[in-house]
């Protein structure tokens, strides 16, 4: 066997997430379909960079998957790409050693969640129509307070499986990409189940004065999911890049 | 009353075009829907630059409506706004002269048609996916014939209600926009119903190598619509400008 590693994009919005589960449409499972179908139907497992919840998207994801020796690895990708719906997309296929793991050789994880002030139809499902006034500089104030390696369980979903909720965070920043359009950019060592959109919905309470800057360490300190804001819709957030 | 002439855009993807119809969703029966809310519950018409088909999207339309005189439009346009789904985003509205015709004074029409070659998660809906490769070059020597003054008939639905099928065509152009997306631009005074999309459908013929750029004269010549190519899928079309 081969240890191939292939990076790939998906639109997470008639996806139950990346994982795969019983009777629900994964990204997991319609590239395990594919790649089962060009195995002459023996089954094939693959091995994500993560898990994305229901309705988020993967502007970068990885998965790593052991396979007969694959002669001409571009014919293969093509035929995959054909068997994939318009919604996943894979980009490269490379071998890789058998020491080499999609999820545990990660470094680092990026995600990014979108915003639109004003009404874009051609945004719709990639972008979060919010149309309350925001103070950016606020907001940046407080994602600089995320900065650190800091126990995130005000962030996170209760009753996760996860041994520590410990995550060091390296980028925390509000971009503006022009009048009406923003992003917010998260970088950590690893995430906890919810904690990106849990952590905008508390940055949006900052930004609309609800909330002091100040007021997120605070949040963090009670490790508590009950003292962060709710999280915003899953259709704005993109994981966005992957290092190893 | 005032005439008003509203300048929007609409995503087409879940409308059976602009146009009015019993029992189908349409972009004008959300307006004149949200406007009769805001007067009153007493009916309200609004007359639409074009018909755009099921499907179609329009980056910029324009209608006019007759109303009682507005007090504060700016905050009228935000209630029409908030009533409207996200796929329909009114941009602003003006008041303007009865002998203004937001169909018949207007001059021109541009529309395009998005392609992309390679799988784009996040393009669904809004470019058509076409993977075999085009030979641009033939394709818009092809488009630089249909300029003038013609005959589409080749191009049009059969038995449409107009009485000519004559338009002027000013451009029809194929710009690329990066090494795996491009569209094509056509302005004309007026257009028949399936005009772009039959005439994308002949030129991809064109760039496929299946018939001469100078061929398109022949289709033109024939006036049939057998002789042109199928129509491609509406998603990728944008109704784009509109000059009056």
């Amino acid at each position: 066997m081969q240890r191939y590693f292939v990076e790939l994009s998906y639109n997470g919005a008639t996806f139950f997430g990346w994982q795969r589960q019983p009777n629900q449409l994964s990204v997991q499972q319609e590239i395990e379909t594919a790649l089962t179908k060009l195995n002459s139907n023996i089954l094939i497992s693959i091995v994500g960079c993560g898990r994305t919840d229901s309705g988020v998207h993967a502007k970068q994801y990885f998965f790593h998957v052991d396979l007969d020796p694959i002669v001409d690895l571009q014919y293969y990708l093509f035929k995959l790409n054909r068997i994939l719906p318009e919604s996943i997309v894979l980009h490269s296929i490379v071998t890789i050693g058998d020491d080499f793991h999609a999820r545990f050789t990660a470094k680092s994880r990026t995600y990014r969640y979108y915003l639109n002030t004003k009404k874009d139809p051609f945004k719709q499902g990639l972008s979060w129509l919010f149309t309350q006034s925001l103070d950016l500089e606020e907001m940046n104030k407080a994602g600089g307070l995320l900065i650190g390696t800091k126990d995130f369980t005000s962030f996170s979903k209760v009753n996760t499986d996860v041994k520590t909720n410990i995550c060091s965070v390296s980028k925390a920043k509000w971009i503006k990409v022009d009048s009406t359009n923003f992003y917010f950019e998260i970088t950590a060592n690893r995430f906890l189940r919810n904690m990106v959109r849990a952590t905008v919905g508390t940055l949006l309470e900052i930004g609309q004065g609800k909330k002091s800057s100040e007021s997120i360490l605070n949040t963090i300190e009670a490790k508590d999911r009950g003292v962060a804001a709710i999280s915003v819709p899953a259709h704005g957030l993109f994981l966005w890049e992957v290092l190893y």
